[in-house]
């Protein structure tokens, strides 16, 4: 768990020889191997990797490591990235009111369970602020008025706090606003929403309400990649609880709750440890 | 398990003293209940109940039973019926060339674990044929070709071969074709059908290529009460597999046969018990 | 949601005209029948019961009403009590060092998602002291020694500190102590523990190292009632999750943490609706 | 699904550069890898593998192959075995009465959803032939008696019968009866059978009666290799379904079935695929 490793996370076209091309690489510079995934997607003829290499069996840092493979990637044409385990992302969490999410990742970094930096927390409304507080989080408050004028200038403030946090990664812990388009651009493939219905059912507002409306018998909760397009980004998890004729809306808003923080903390932890890898409106995700 | 006894199955309007007045009515006629499922929709004040009751404890057949409960009834404004145990249902199979959902209900049936009289399978294709035969079950097969006049007449042919059979039920077990309304609205809250999607979503055609291209990570498969229109009648139970980035269309498909096999055998199996109401484009399912 | 009911549970001998009985008995007292389920052991030929009724409906308070009942269910030779949902349950929260399952059920108090009082929190150690006290729930330390007389009084302790917390029910949510048997008995059907593992598999010690060790491909949880006998109490509910051989001792721990609260906050949540009723060692449980 | 494909699975001693080598290898004969899976067991300092080249793409034939790779697998001291996708494995079936399993895995046969050559089918009981033999599949019926002697005898008469069909897998769809230790250790790691508990639970005779008589909220079934000691060999998978307390013994075994069936046929198809490498008693899975 504690171990040190790099993770070498790349996208090229595919052609024989890119696993030995890789692993020939790091055999090369004395690194052991200790995780190894890789997916060629027959449609496009795209080739996904991501390679665990135990950081003390290299001679050199990251830095170096990351000089030492430019020549390759870039005989592969590949999109990459190397990131060490031991360097927890900077992240950025938004809320509403509704806190099961948030205190479930709070309770899973306080515990060490998920290794994560939480910058800051940023919000809509003053609820959740003792709690924020008391695991020593800063917390913003940032009131997201009606009118559309407002609604600029709330967003204004919120992409400046965003940005002096310097994140990684933001995270919509049931922010129950949407973000403008430029800021979900600014941010592309780096902002985790969880949405509480099963996408594509049910996108949009009040999705416990459509399902109960449609008398459906599972309900269910989608974490997903922002985009411009509302509930409409990269799938990274998703799962359901069966629900019954006797359950009422409040009911769903309630077993929901527990859906949709496992989904969230799952679809994160992929996030976090460099297993998901976009591809155009889908996700690889190595397990 | 070989226990005989009556279910008596009604709908009416909430008030007080429904539960007193039915049970009243079974114990004076000595009768023993062996399971009693209610529910009141507090939406719309109306009362669901499933009552079953020991054949043997009763000193009366099932149409004296009814006779007797006919004023109750009235005077409770109740949609009732009282089936009996022993009595299994009529049911007819429709299939196309899929024989998955066809060769599970077949080996139910067979092997006794699901007690009902297959009176005849209907197929647009000759395909199953033997498979049919080999289990003693008649075999029709109505050739549905794809012009509208030649369509009306198939179905024209299928309808007759149904009235013959007159079953209690008819399942859809991946007949893939749209049945006309007038033949849905003929046996409507009796005809049940596989759909291969986790609905609402991916209703329609192809739905495994709808959900490869969307990127879901998992896939359903639901079974409903057919209404005219399609994919859109009451739900009576539905359940879904995870897939991942790997599984292709093929593999999709493949999974999917397993969910669509459980959640149709499940899904009958309520029905032929009597332990679905329909309310409204919802069911109520007792457990 | 916030309906006022009473909640009639009870065993007693099966007979015909139970139901009819009980119903009447409600109706006669212009009860509304909200809720009601009931089951017969077919092979003791006892009988099981919960009905839920509007409290409103009633022209009588909870005691009127006991009264009323008790001759009742002398005639019927019926266990039985009733509960009001108005007055949440008096809970005594106990936990060592590990808060995963304690912050979850403050968490889902706090939030209203499941009502009863969490009259204090006693614990062999300090380490959850300030997660509790934030919540404004009393926390008492009473560290237990490993010797048999320093554990003697460590218990004679916590058991004074139980009793003068007048609990319904006791709450072992991750409390890593053996329970002497007199104090087992002294609160039997009244002690919920949660144990890592899917029993009867792994009781005992260290559940997720025989787990690894079996090389199972599930890991699992179990929500019982406390007996003398360890880890073999009756069974409320238990749950799986999906390990791989990648998985080690530490994975299947953080796994099983997510199983552990959510099998502990089903089971405790089904105790305080009064849906479980012990049967020798086994449990009905009204869904 | 129909490409053609060569698997090479292996088990060594880690080391640094072990994939650089195989894939080497591989890319040198101009072989394309179309999955890759490796494992590393950091206590046992153990290297687990499986990789699978498109046959198309390599200049040579599978024995070509293996001569080429021979060298290779000394020097990293491997155990490996290289399969063909095109060469389904031959596969004795072994059942008793009861059906559901075997009629599973002929329905994945017949479909082509599970390619295996079914050799032929060996009972103790003569009930299943006609389903066997209507599959086009031979049947061989050896009545196994109570006593040793006869036992041993039938055991003689089995052995034989296996050895004729020259299997690459047994299987133990349901045969309820014990093999014989010398039998076991013939075919060590390539006898999978099917338990109808959660294993370690319920392990022996009558999983369900014990299932029931304590109470469980979930019943499962296993799905294993082999060994002399009974149902403690390797899991290859497992998996569990939710039971009730008005289920009966019959309902356990009617929704058991659903399960066992489901695992075996998983199981099954992991061994046919070379997924499954043992690990001393535990076994590492591929996905």
């Amino acid at each position: 768990m504690t171990q040190h490793s790099y993770r070498l996370v790349g996208i090229c076209p595919d052609q024989v020889g890119i696993v030995a091309r890789i692993a020939g690489f790091i055999a090369a510079h004395g690194g052991s191997i200790v995780g190894a995934s890789q997916y060629e997607d027959t449609e496009t003829r795209m080739f996904y990797m991501r390679y665990v290499v135990d950081a003390d069996s290299l001679a050199m840092e990251a830095d170096a490591f990351r000089a030492a493979f430019e020549p390759v990637a870039r005989e592969l044409q590949m999109e990459w990235r190397l990131t060490e385990s031991q360097r927890p992302q900077r992240v950025v969490l938004m809320v509403s009111r509704q806190d099961h999410c948030l205190a479930d990742l709070l309770h899973l970094w306080r515990s060490g369970d998920m290794p994560f930096n939480p910058v800051c927390v940023i919000s809509n409304h003053e609820d959740l602020r003792p709690l924020v507080e008391w695991h020593g989080v800063p917390f913003h408050c940032v009131p997201v008025p009606p009118d559309t004028e407002g609604k600029e200038a709330a967003f204004e403030a919120t992409s400046a706090l965003i940005r002096a946090a310097r994140p990684d990664t933001i995270v919509l812990a049931r922010y129950m606003q949407i973000l403008p388009p430029w800021l979900c651009g600014e941010y592309a493939g780096r902002i985790i929403n969880i949405h509480h219905s099963f996408l594509p059912s049910f996108a949009g507002a009040r999705p416990y309400h459509q399902a109960f409306q449609r008398g459906v018998k599972l309900t269910g909760a989608t974490c997903h990649y922002v985009t411009e397009e509302l509930d409409a980004g990269p799938i990274i998890e998703q799962d359901v609880i069966r629900i019954r004729h006797h359950d009422t809306i409040d009911d769903l808003v309630r077993l929901g709750k527990d859906v949709e923080k496992t989904v969230l903390a799952r679809g994160l932890r992929y996030h976090l440890e460099d297993r998901v890898l976009v591809q155009g409106n889908k996700t690889v995700v190595f397990s």
